[in-house]
């Protein structure tokens, strides 16, 4: 989409917003409009209604938004005093709030009028909605609960929610695109799919994971590791607990207070669950000193990291109280070897996405974020690093082949870096995880080596995560794949299904020579129809079924039925085998 | 040792402490006695001294007893009243503290007086100390600070510490293996082997493993994870923390409080880091029904706990606050299949035992730990259930090949278990993990079954370990092979050492090839002489060296060094290869 086009479909879910209040304010004559933005993929209103509607209200109300937009032929401007203003909403008193902070601010406070309708605004509509809007490329969806300025203290209002786009086919691909987000939903398949369980006695945020869902996390670990230790990594365990001071040592605390859970005294001394990995990495390259010859030294480590969420944001596997953070600090001797590391983290990550099909440009991209020179608060002060490490980033981005923008101040406090964005199902971007530049903590922590002429040095230390947090890349993958994970990632590989019980002597041998192999097999040999223990590893998304009667026995075969590509036919139980190990190479 | 002459070493050893105490008062007549027990491996004696002597006065001390000892040719005994008892020790007040409660107890004050030294003392000593001692059989060893009665609000007194045996042999065998033990000592190694490292930031029983502790923490993790998968365990991650309200469901709240942490509040509730895994399994197992076809239902998991030890206690890896324990707990559908699963539990233990080459019967044993009907408050009331578990457990010893033992009144709260005995490098025993039998918590979590009848059934549920915490297994392990792990455990298994400059790309090139092949290998191409790498490879106990020069070069060789068996000769690589690769498996 250019950038026009998002701009002109912003200003017509803008017009919609006010059509929508317009269309209550008819049907509701008690309502309170109070505000109505522009959000992703649509807008809502804000509304005080003195009786509740309901969603199957929705279609009415849509139904006078149709009928209104006919005489909606302009969006007229008008600048007021704030004396009429406040007459012309004096009986709304969330609107009189807004007026008197404009007025505050000093502020122009402006009207738009459509039709009969008149709605304080800072401006950004279609000029002619009537001629602008298809009325078949919006749809309201949803009616919740939201407090009046987001401050639980304030009234409870009612927000209505709608979809809209520039034509009905973008709405229609939208509303079916959802609707597959909903089957993917991790949360959904994460339960069907036997991946985890939440307890309410362990308490919210903290799933436990299932046999299955254990076996993806330790596939995923075991992966990272093994790879990131053949790059070069150092895999360290390091604790999740600390003292206090370990968090004020590095500066974080102040800055993550409000993340990190209370602390916990012993023997009259305050421990925190760590909320970063970044300082245990510090003592420990503190505990000897260091040669420029040992650097690059790159400490890996699945760290276990604890941040508050609030429980309204806790969301399944994506949004949790604690995880595991796939996470890494390299000490450079400095900026040069920096940017060579960072080429190496950005091909681990390259590799990474490649393995989960991921395409550089389509499914993820990366964002270079930057400082700002004259945010002296936000970023700390060092003109010449800044300029230095900005400049390295950039180079480090202009020679790889792939596709990137630049972001002002959206930087780290001690440095840039380089987020990796990424979508999700519901096409979503998020930061998926970063490769930050850090110019700041071997200040604070002296971080130094003994250089060729004998001098000590700081060093440059770059942040990075390969894989991000285990639970958060799971919930991504199990939406990705729909749970149909990939061979090598299956919870459950293989299953035998013996046609009736006269061949589970067979099954259980086919099953043992697999487990050899290493394959994740299992045996149902229930007493249920074929059928319906072919249905049950279907709905379960098991790669492979190998179904096993009386020519199998005799002959030493395997009936492939694969989950991508249905029944492959009759296989030497050696040749499947190859086939198998291949694929899950 | 037979019985009967540990007995009377234990009467040796009291002697002694009588016989140091009694040269005390000789040499510093203003000192107070106070207690002196016998201890494993000899004797101390607790000091009120006015003036402190330091070690090198145990030389005195020793000579002045073997004076003494000539006029010991009886311990007398008298009975006397308490006033009389009173009048005797009336300058020393401990004697006096402790002469009134015997009072108060209303026992017998007995006295016993050898040449001309008395002491307050409740018998059993040698009978003819001048013939009975063999005075080069004992050694005064070291003086420590103590407070009286163990109560840090109390005095701090001196404690004088010897070790005695039945002959000087036994004597200098002992003192030797101390010399060794102390070489040994995990401490020690894992601060030469560069294995771990403790912060003070960070805080006391907190060890952060450096990359070579990290690969024998991951080596000895994937090996327990899956050897237990093999045999039919379903691995799981729960969570660390979790709210108290689960400690108090299952009951453990009140027992375990004191070695918990204090609970951490989010949100107004309360959180504890978890000492124990058992009721986050549970819950797990609660998150759905469960036919009895599951069962037995093995969930196991490498779980990190957190205890609370004083600091005082604390020491390298084996006493930590937090550490990974290799827990288990096995749902079984009643007390047969108990004692089945039991069985292989201890098939599991005696596998990883044989791994370590510990031998049954020589480095460790079984306890059988039993309850007690009479101690109503120790032990869940349940006379059948105590009966028929304690029955299952002796059956299932008595019918393996294995030295046990029985011990009354050893048992958890829940039911009777098996301690897995083990000797450290002092000879020290301990239990090293335990093979549970529960009938309590399946009734308090109400942990049940559907049964063939389609009745709900309780569970008899089985908590194990089968390599205990990994962090204790490390110090064991570390100690046991004095810090020269077998192939499979080296955290570097193979070091390449150039001749010369000339032969470094060869190195590289032996190196690539070794790592490919998954041997965890470094090359030292330092600027030292080859005899001064040599030496840096011994002192880091790496399995093999690889010695590489101009002969090397040219034939594809490698000239082998091994660390037990020294020169092994010149092999062709593929051949080093498959030699390693078979002592890997």
């Amino acid at each position: 989409m250019s950038e026009k086009k998002e701009l002109s479909l912003t200003e017509k879910r803008h017009t919609l917003a006010h059509l929508l209040a317009a269309a209550v304010e008819k049907l509701y004559p008690d309502a309170l409009i109070t505000i109505g933005p522009v959000v992703e993929n649509g807008f809502y209103y804000d509304i005080a209604f003195s009786e509740q509607p309901s969603e199957k209200d929705l279609k009415k109300i849509e139904k006078q938004m149709k009928k209104l937009i006919n005489s909606w032929i302009e969006m007229k401007k008008e600048t007021v005093t704030s004396k009429k203003a406040k007459e012309i909403f004096k009986n709304n008193k969330y609107k009189l709030e807004l007026i008197e902070e404009i007025e505050k601010r000093g502020e122009e406070i402006d009207l738009y009028t459509s039709g009969d309708f008149t709605d304080l605004c800072r401006g950004g509509h279609c000029s002619n909605p009537k001629k602008d809007l298809d009325m078949k490329a919006f749809k309201l969806v949803k009616i919740a609960g939201a407090y009046w300025r987001s401050n639980e203290k304030n009234d409870m209002l009612t927000r209505i929610y709608g979809y809209a786009f520039n034509t009905k086919e973008e709405l229609d691909t939208y509303m079916k695109m959802l609707e597959e987000a909903k089957k993917r939903d991790h949360r959904k398949l994460g339960k069907e799919l036997d991946l985890y369980v939440n307890s309410e006695t362990v308490g919210s945020g903290l799933p436990l994971l299932t046999e299955k869902g254990s076996t993806i996390r330790r596939i995923l670990e075991r992966f990272i590791v093994d790879e990131e230790i053949k790059r070069g990594y150092k895999h360290v365990y390091t604790q999740d607990i600390a003292k206090v001071d370990l968090y004020k040592k590095s500066g974080h605390y102040p800055y993550y207070k409000d993340s990190m859970y209370p602390p916990i005294n012993i023997d009259g001394e305050e421990f925190m669950l760590r909320p970063m990995t970044c300082p245990h990495h510090f003592e420990l390259f503190l505990s000897k000193s260091h040669s420029y010859k040992e650097l690059p030294l790159r400490y890996a480590e699945i760290a276990k990291l604890y941040r508050y969420e609030q429980s309204g944001e806790l969301s399944g596997l994506m949004r949790v109280r604690s995880f595991n953070l796939a996470d890494a600090h390299i000490f450079c001797t400095g900026p040069e070897q920096a940017g060579s590391e960072i080429h190496k983290a950005l091909d681990l990550i390259e590799f990474v996405a490649d393995k989960f099909n991921l395409k550089m440009g389509k499914d993820y991209w990366y964002s270079l974020s930057l400082g700002d020179r004259n945010e002296e608060k936000k970023y700390f002060k060092n003109d010449i690093a800044w300029n230095e490490s900005e400049s390295i980033l950039r180079k480090v981005l202009k020679n790889r082949n792939c596709k990137f923008i630049e972001e002002k101040s959206e930087a780290a406090f001690y440095g840039p870096k380089i987020d990796v964005q990424m979508k999700n199902v519901l096409g979503k971007e998020d930061t998926a995880f970063t490769v930050q530049y850090d110019f700041v903590m071997p200040k604070r922590f002296d971080l130094v080596y003994t250089d060729k002429d004998g001098k000590k040095k700081k060093c440059v230390v770059i942040h990075r995560s390969s894989i991000g947090a285990i639970e958060r890349i799971m919930a991504f993958l199990i939406e990705r794949y729909a749970g149909a994970f990939p061979l090598w990632l299956s919870p459950v590989q293989i299953i035998i299904i013996p046609v009736s019980d006269k061949f589970n002597d067979y099954g259980e041998k086919v099953k043992e020579t697999l487990l050899k192999k290493g394959f994740r097999t299992e045996l149902n040999n229930d007493s249920e129809t074929l059928g319906k223990r072919i249905r049950e590893a279907q709905k379960e998304k098991v790669p492979y079924m190998l179904v096993v009667g009386e020519k199998e026995v005799k002959l030493g075969t395997v009936a492939v039925r694969s989950r991508e590509t249905g029944d492959e036919g009759v296989l030497k139980l050696e040749d499947f085998i190859l086939k198998a190990s291949k694929e899950n190479e």
